[in-house]
C-alpha cells in the first residue's frame, strides 16, 4: 500500500500556485504550475497527515478563496496565500499520519492541496473512505461535499413531499443532477435549466427530469418557467442567483421553499445583481433559506447509508467529467464558471 | 341598542368613492367624497349584515386593492371597482343581520366599506368583538389585523428566543409597535428604525426600544446598524423592503431570521428596487420567510388570550392617531405613505 514511500525520500511535487487575488472572472494566468520537491516525511512532532493526492475537485466554491478577505467573508473561507499552491476538496492516500485516526494506506477525502503531495494539518476536514466498491472519483462528487450538498439542501432544506413540482438551475452540475435524481426518486415532477443542448440532454434521458431547458437559448425566463410549470413551483433548488431567482419568484406556489445552495452568475462580479420580485416572498408566503454544506458533516453517515444502496442499485447515476494531470486544473476550473463541464468536475492526479 | 333604525328609514350616506386605478403613489384626488343616501334596510333575503362603521383603519395594505388586477394579484386582495366605496378593515355595530352568526347590537370588526353605513356581504371577515373594556378603536389595530399580524410574524415565522437581539422597520407603525413590546417582553435587545423624531422619541420613551434611528438622518444605513448591533441582528421584522433590506442582509447574525410582514418602500414603485445582498442568505444561512395574515385567522383566539392581559395590565401600550370624520380618511391614507402618522393610524367615523 504505502509503495515508494521511504525515510527521507525526496520527490517531484508539481502544484498550481494561486498568483494573486482575483476581482471579476477569474483567468488560468491567476494559476501557475511549478514543480518543486518535497521531502516524503512528516515534520517532528507534526500532527498532520502527509497525502499523496489522487483526484481533485473543481468546484464553484473555489472562487470565494480566491477573492481578498474582507469583513464579510464567511469564516469557513479560508482565503488562499498568493505564492502559495491552490487548495479545495480531493481524494488521497495517506502516506504517513501524525494523527491517530488516519493510519497509512488510508483512503481520505476532504480538503487537500493542487499538487502531487500534500501535508494536510487540518486533519478535522479529512473523512475516511470505508467504501472502496465504488470509484473512487465519486468522492469529489456524489459521495463528497456535492453529494452530502444535495442530500442536505433537498431533503433537510427545501421539505419536499411527494408529487411536487420542483425547479433546478445548474442541474447539470455536481450538485443540481443528485438533486433532480433524489426528487425522482422521492416523486416529484422535476425540471431543471442548464447551459447548454448536452447537458439538457442529460437531464433528461441520462437523469430522468421531466423536463429541462437550455437558459440561454430562452429569450423569456419567465415564459420558460410558465411553460414547464403553468400551475407554478413548489421547491426551487437555487444555484444561480440573480436574472433567473427574479424569474422564479412570480413563478412560486403558495408556501413554496427557495433552497439557496449557490448563485454561481454572481460569484464573478463585484456588485451582485439587483433581485426586483422579492414581493413574493411575501405575497406568495414564500421561505428562502441559505445553508452551508460545512454545517452538517454530522449527516454524513446517515447521507452515505441512504446514497449508496441507490447508487449500487444504479438508482443514482452521476456524471462526471475528469481531465487528467494536475496541469489541467487551472483550465477545468474556468471552465466551470464558462459552464464548459457537464457533470461534475474533477481532475485526475494520479 | 339599535336606536334609530326602523322599517325603510332612509338617511344619509357620506361614503369615500375610488375614482381610479392608480399606478405609483395615491393622490388625496384617487378619492372622492360623495353623500348620497341610504335605507337601512336589508334586502329581502339578504345573508348578509347591515352596519353603520364606527372606526376605519387606514392600512398600507389599502394601496394593493388600489392597483389594476393582473395574473400577479394575490387572491387575499380584492381590487376596488372605480366608482364605488373604498374598503378596508373598521369596526361597526350592526343593525340588522341576515347571517345568523350576527344580531342587531353587535359590534364587529372586519372588511367593511368608507362610508357611514354598509351592507356586507362578505360576513365570512366579520369578528365579532366581545370584549369592549378597551377602547373599540383597538379593534383596528393591536386587537385586529395588525395585532395578530404582529403576533403571527414574531412568534409564529421569527423564532424568536430571549436575549436575541431583533430590528425592526417602520417600528413606530400599527405592527411595528407591536413587535418591539413582544420582543421586549421575550427578553430581547429590540431597536427600531422610524421616519421622524417624534417616532424615534416614542420608540424609546413610550415602547422601551433599547434603540431608535431616524433612517432619513442616516447617511449610511449599515453604519447605523452596525452602531446598534456591533455582534449583528438574529431577528429582523422587515416592513419596508428595498435599501433597508439590503443593509440588513450583511448585518444579520448566523442563522438569523427576516420575517417579511410587508415591504412599504416600494408599493407604490413601478418596477421594486433591486436587492443585492441577498448572498448573506447562503453564507450566513439565513431563513427569509413572508406571510399574510389572512391564513392566520385561526390564531386570533390565541392571540386574544395572549395579548389582552397584557394590554389590561398596562405591560402593551398601542399609540393610535385617531383623526375624526370620514372626510379626513384619504389624506389619512396619503399621509400613510408619506410617513406623516405616528402610530396606528385610524379614523372615528361615528
Amino acid at each position: 500500500m504505502a509503495s515508494g514511500v521511504e525515510r527521507e525520500q525526496v520527490v517531484r511535487n508539481k502544484q498550481v500556485i494561486f498568483k494573486d487575488y482575483v476581482t471579476g472572472f477569474p483567468k488560468e494566468s491567476d494559476m501557475q504550475l511549478t514543480t518543486s520537491t518535497t521531502k516524503l516525511k512528516l515534520p517532528q512532532g507534526s500532527t498532520g497527515v502527509l497525502v499523496k493526492n489522487l483526484y481533485l475537485s473543481s468546484d464553484p466554491w473555489t472562487r470565494a478563496h480566491m477573492t481578498k478577505a474582507s469583513s464579510d467573508t464567511p469564516s469557513y473561507i479560508k482565503t488562499f496565500t498568493p505564492g502559495s499552491p491552490m487548495t479545495g476538496f480531493g481524494v488521497a492516500k495517506v502516506l504517513e499520519s501524525g494523527d491517530a485516526n488516519f493510519k497509512q494506506g488510508d483512503l481520505v477525502w476532504g480538503i487537500t492541496g493542487w499538487e502531487e503531495y500534500s501535508l494536510i494539518n487540518a486533519t478535522e476536514s479529512l473523512v475516511k473512505i470505508h467504501n472502496t466498491d465504488v470509484p473512487l472519483s465519486y468522492y469529489t462528487g456524489i459521495l463528497g461535499m456535492p453529494g452530502l450538498t444535495a442530500y442536505v439542501g433537498f431533503y433537510e432544506v427545501c421539505s419536499p413531499k411527494k408529487g411536487e413540482t420542483v425547479f433546478i438551475s445548474a442541474a447539470a452540475g455536481a450538485v443540481g443532477q443528485l438533486v433532480g435524481q433524489f426528487a425522482k426518486l422521492m416523486g416529484c415532477y422535476v425540471v431543471g435549466s442548464a447551459g447548454s443542448k448536452e447537458k439538457v440532454d442529460l437531464l433528461k434521458n441520462k437523469f430522468g427530469f421531466d423536463g429541462a431547458f437550455n437558459y440561454k437559448e430562452e429569450p423569456n425566463l419567465d415564459a420558460a418557467l410558465k411553460r414547464y410549470f403553468p400551475e407554478g413551483i413548489d421547491i426551487y433548488f437555487e444555484n444561480v442567483g440573480g436574472k433567473m431567482l427574479d424569474a422564479v419568484l412570480p413563478n412560486m406556489k403558495f408556501r413554496g421553499r427557495i433552497g439557496v445552495c449557490g448563485m454561481i452568475s454572481q460569484y464573478n462580479l463585484e456588485k451582485p445583481e439587483g433581485v426586483h420580485n422579492l414581493m413574493f416572498l411575501l405575497t406568495r408566503e414564500l421561505r428562502m433559506q441559505g445553508f452551508v454544506v460545512f454545517n452538517y458533516y454530522h449527516l454524513y453517515e446517515k447521507f452515505l447509508e441512504t446514497v449508496l444502496p441507490d447508487i449500487k442499485k444504479g438508482k443514482i447515476t452521476p456524471v462526471e467529467e475528469v481531465v487528467e494531470g494536475l496541469e489541467n486544473a487551472p483550465s477545468a476550473l474556468i471552465g466551470l464558471f464558462a459552464g464548459r463541464n457537464v457533470g461534475k468536475q474533477a481532475v485526475v492526479v494520479s
